[in-house]
């Protein structure tokens, strides 16, 4: 039995522009790593956290992280066991990239392949959705879900919860900007109405149904014609400067598509290679400098594996 | 070039329970009739219609039939071309199973050949489009799109028309039952909420993505689990007496989905078998009687062919 693993866990783009709370996909940079070494008395303690800039607790009890995996062990019949945990966070917090989703998902993989993997990467869901529930006030799986499987995934249902990974061409590359402005989970889900119009609903539906059939055929075009959200988007857009002006330079660059990561403030696009992702994080970045805005910008092909062990 | 031309074309089930006006299919029956034969003078003129019970015009400024294959010739640049049509209904009328679609679309197919399939069939799809709005108001293609196409269709978008052609598993099995009561296209449009729900709408564009995966797939238990229908069956359903009652007795039947065709009065379900789909319809009728309320029963693979020109 190991005594110590070291994993990573991607970053993940939820919604996916058309597929609001059922859509996500994971990339392969950012994400977070997690350090876990099994102790000799029970408990989960934290020892370290970088990259956080002293914004997450150490406190086990308060801590997303700590309170999945002991979650965890409470549940496979283990509360004997303790860990200690570093956690370096390699991505932002509060980017709509799913950061405390790839936190969370790194620490609840560590901790079952510390206890020889008694559940599947599937059964682990319900453990970082918890994890989700506790950051967020919500217990979503659309950035645990893909952060977990990798590629791309439908979260059909939540009662009962109902997960289908999705096929996706593989040339389909990913940019994503976070311009660093404030927009906290809790507030962007607040402002989107609860009351939409049926017609509108439809166009969606359309939309999401076109998009998964595109995946199916790897049919590119599709792809790009379906990634259109009459429904978040024009609510939430308005969090983001510059939003549609953002969208027209992406477009002219060659984006497939142009959307929200998450609840923002990420933005991404899909592209048909990397130069056209770099270009475009370029472009983008240089909008948002001229708009006084500090941002970071990523690129990647979708993610594959969900987290993996590093040496 | 023929002279004339005698083709079927067959019923449709509109919706598919999850996918409200984005997915329809075709069924071998019922279906329609028509035989066209060219004219020396131009006009569509109408001789003979039967299985309506007096209910469609003759005259041809008013059958949708004969509007839209005058469009058709308009259109094609040959209004000088004259059509004499008979059209067999051998569908009942206001069922919910696109009995103007299968007219319309006979007709457009039978003129197209006259004329040596100038348009495709996808490009007749606006033409019998046009016919729809004629006769029920609202120009959809959720009916006339599988009609002319065959299989399984979503229409992704209306503007632009964006038609796409899903795959389904050989062996669903469909069956119908039509109560013989009325239940007019406009009125059961009318009395759907033009409000609904964000967290309804995410439920649904959950299953209409579950069930274009489970099309994909071929994977008869996800197309099950997808197919729940939280917006606009609540409200239809007050239309059909006894309407989960129904439900119960095709679920217990072996039914993997029960819903609405189009917009009612017609049941349907999906089978894995044309036995199932018999029992099914008998136990059906039998709940129908004793609500004193005569019933058509119909079963039959889906379609894959559209229009066909018979002997």
């Amino acid at each position: 039995m190991k005594r110590s693993v070291n994993v990573f866990a991607p970053a993940t783009v939820a919604n996916v522009v058309c597929g609001y709370d059922v859509l996500g996909f994971a990339v392969n940079a950012p994400g977070d790593e997690v350090i876990m070494r099994l102790r000799d008395e029970p408990g989960v303690i934290i020892t370290k956290i970088s990259g956080d800039e002293g914004r997450l607790p150490y406190d086990p009890a308060k801590n997303t992280v700590s309170l999945s995996v002991q979650h965890y062990l409470n549940h496979i019949g283990r509360p004997d066991v303790g860990v200690e945990i570093e956690l370096f966070k390699k991505m932002p917090i509060g980017s709509g990239l799913g950061s405390s989703s790839a936190s969370t998902v790194a620490g609840l993989f560590a901790i079952n392949t510390l206890m020889d993997s008694p559940l599947s990467k599937m059964e682990l869901v319900p453990f970082a959705m918890k994890g989700e529930e506790m950051a967020c006030g919500y217990g979503h799986a659309d950035n645990v879900a893909p952060a977990l499987l990798g590629g791309f995934v439908l979260v059909r249902s939540y009662e009962p919860l109902d997960i289908i990974k999705l096929p996706y061409p593989e040339e389909l590359f990913c940019s994503i900007v976070f311009p660093q402005i404030d927009v906290p989970t809790r507030d962007a889900r607040q402002i989107i109405r609860s009351k939409i119009l049926l017609k509108d609903a439809v166009v969606q539906w359309g939309n999401v149904a076109g998009l998964v059939a595109g995946l199916y055929t790897k049919d590119i075009d599709l792809i790009a014609r379906s990634m259109k959200d009459v429904i978040v988007e024009p609510v939430r857009s308005i969090l983001i400067p510059d939003f549609y002006k953002l969208r027209e330079i992406a477009m002219e660059n060659g984006a497939l598509s142009f959307g929200i990561s998450g609840s923002g403030p990420s933005v991404f696009t899909f592209t048909r290679n990397e130069d056209d992702a770099r270009i475009i994080n370029e472009k983008l970045q240089k909008h948002f400098l001229w708009l006084d805005t500090e941002s970071i910008a990523y690129r990647s092909p979708i993610n594959a594996q969900g987290p993996i062990i590093l040496d």
